[in-house]
C-alpha cells in the first residue's frame, strides 16, 4: 500500500548532556519518513524556507523517500531549538521559530492523492482534515497533535478524530485529551470519540496500543546508551505505518507486529543525534531487534496452578 | 521448596483521593505472605507490639500463612502513615513511629531454619545478613532494600549482595545504589556486585528481570481503577517467590512466569485499600490474570521482511 506522511521538515538545534547539534534536519515527517522507509517507501507533504539544506534531504531520497511534496517557500524553514536535562527525562523548548510553516496550508500533488495509507503528523487539525479531504480514498488513516491543538482546535481536533482509524499520543497529550489521569481510561475516552484504535506512547517505558478486541503493550528496547530522544515518536510512527503499509493487512496480529516495528525504529533514532540513528540500518538490523523485542516479553506459562 | 519472609508487620494509615484507612493490617512481611499464600505457603518472621490487632493476622492464617514466627514484644508497633497525590503517582510520609521494629533483633524458630526459599524484606541490611546466617542451607535468596540503607549501611547492604541470588527494587533505589540513571546499566552494575538476577519494578509502567540469559519485562496491567498503591511492591514479591517455590524450579523460563505472578499480585494489591484486594482471590482468578497478562504482550512475528 502506498504511504504518505504530512508532517513538518525543520531544523533542530538540540542540547544533551552528550553534546549539542545545530540545524540538523528534523522534524515529524522527516523522522518518520527515515524511520518508515527502511521498512517501505514513503511519499511526504511539507514546507521548507529558501534556507533548507535540500541537498541533504535529497541525499535521503535512494532510501525510498520521495520528497516531490515538500513545497518550497520564500522565507525562513521551521526551526526548533531544544534542551534536555542529564537523565533526558524531561526537555525545555529553547526556541520554536514557525517561519514558512506557519503559514502552511498543505496541498498535494496529484499522483499522491491516491494514497491509501495516510500518517497525519503534527499539525494544526484543521490542516490535517484539510489534507483528508484530498486523499479521498485513504484506507488507513491515523494522525498525531499535541497540547498546543487540544487546548486551542478542540472542536477540530474533535472533528478529526470522527475521521481517523487512529490516533497516536504520548501519555500526556492523551490526559489532556480526555481530561483523566488513568491512561487507560484515558484511552478508552479517545476510542469512544472516533478512532478504532489509539496508541499511547509511554516514552522510555514502552507504547500501548487499545482498540481492536485487545489491549497490548510494548516495552522500550533496554538501551544502555540513550543519546537524543528527539524524534522518537515519529519514528514510531514511521516504523507501525510502514510495517501496515507493506503488509497491506490491518488485523489485530498485524497492529502488534506494527507496535513492536515502531518500538524498534523508535530504538534507533534515540541512540544517535537526530536522524544519524538510521544511517546504514539495514532490514536485517531491523528484523534481529524486531526479534530481541519478541524476546524481551515472551513467556509461555505452564499449566493453571492446581 | 518452603518460603520464609522476614520483613515488617505494621499498621498503616493511609489518605488517598479514593479515601482513607487508620491501622490497617500492613508492612512487607504482610503484603508479601497475603500475596504469596494464594500459591503457596509462607512463614513470616517479624515483630509486632502488644498493640498488635492479632486475631485479624490468626484469621489469614488458614490462607497459608505460618505466623509463628512473628514475635510479640512489649511496645508499640510500628506505624506508617502516608498520603498519596491525586493520580497516585508520588506520596508523602507523614509520619514513621518504628516502635518495636527500632530494635528488631530477628531470631527464626528452629522449625523455619531449615527454609528453602527465603525473602529477606526491607530491614536493616544487618538484620537481613543475621537471618541470612540462620538460614544456612537456603537454595534461592532474593531481597529488597531502600534508599535509607543505600545511604546509611551501604557496606553491609554490599556484602549482603554478595550473598544472595536475587536483588528485588524500584528503579530509584537502582539508581541510587549504582550511581546511574539508565536504568538497564544499573542494573548491570548490580549484577556485578554479587545477586545472579536484578528484579527492577517500575511502579505504574511494569517491571524488569535482569540476569540469567536474559533482560525480560513484564508491564503493569491495565487497571481503570487503582485505588492503592501500598505494598504492591511486596505483594509482586510474594507472587514472584511463592511461584517459585511452588514451582522448585529455577530455570530463566520459571523465572519469567515468576515475574507474571509477581505482577498479578500487584495488580491485586491496588484495585483495594491494603491487602483486601486480595480477599477471596482465587487460584483460578490468579490463572485467568495470569494468562490476561501473557495476552497483554504476546506477539508472533511474520517471516523476516524481505
Amino acid at each position: 500500500m502506498s504511504l504518505l506522511v504530512v508532517g513538518s521538515v525543520a531544523l533542530d538545534s538540540i542540547f544533551t548532556p552528550f553534546g549539542e547539534t545545530a540545524d540538523a534536519l528534523g522534524g515529524s515527517a522527516v523522522f518518520f519518513s527515515v524511520a518508515g522507509a527502511i521498512l517501505h517507501p514513503v511519499r511526504v507533504v511539507g514546507v521548507v524556507g529558501s534556507d533548507y539544506p535540500m541537498q541533504e534531504l535529497e541525499l535521503l531520497a535512494p532510501r525510498g523517500i520521495d520528497w516531490s511534496g515538500v513545497e518550497h517557500a520564500a522565507g525562513e524553514s521551521f526551526r526548533w531549538k531544544g534542551k534536555y536535562s542529564y537523565d533526558l527525562q524531561s526537555r525545555e523548548t529553547l526556541e520554536t521559530r514557525l517561519g514558512v510553516f506557519a503559514a502552511f496550508q498543505p496541498k498535494l500533488p496529484a499522483h499522491f492523492r491516491s494514497s491509501e495509507f495516510l500518517f497525519l503528523g503534527n499539525i494544526d487539525p484543521e490542516l490535517q482534515l484539510g489534507v483528508l479531504d484530498q486523499v479521498p480514498t485513504a484506507q488507513l488513516v491515523a494522525c498525531d497533535t499535541m497540547n498546543y491543538w487540544i487546548q486551542g482546535k478542540r472542536d477540530a481536533l474533535m472533528a478529526l478524530l470522527r475521521r481517523v482509524d487512529i490516533l497516536m499520543v504520548n501519555d500526556s497529550e492523551a490526559r489532556e485529551l480526555s481530561g483523566d489521569w488513568n491512561i487507560h481510561r484515558a484511552g478508552r475516552w479517545i476510542l469512544k470519540h472516533g478512532p478504532k484504535r489509539v496508541v499511547i506512547k509511554q516514552g522510555e517505558y514502552g507504547a500501548l496500543l487499545m482498540g481492536g478486541e485487545q489491549t497490548f503493550f510494548t516495552p522500550a528496547f533496554p538501551l544502555e546508551e540513550v543519546f537524543d530522544p528527539t524524534g522518537a515518536g515519529d519514528a514510531f510512527a514511521g516504523g507501525f505505518m510502514a510495517y501496515l503499509a507493506r503488509s497491506g493487512a490491518v488485523s489485530d496480529v498485524e497492529f502488534r507486529r506494527a507496535m513492536v516495528y515502531g518500538s524498534v525504529m523508535g530504538s534507533f533514532a534515540v541512540s544517535q543525534f537526530g536522524i544519524n540513528g538510521f544511517e546504514g540500518v539495514t532490514r536485517d538490523q531491523v528484523e534481529r531487534r524486531a526479534r530481541a523485542f519478541r524476546q524481551l516479553t515472551h513467556v509461555e506459562l505452564a499449566e493453571p496452578l492446581a
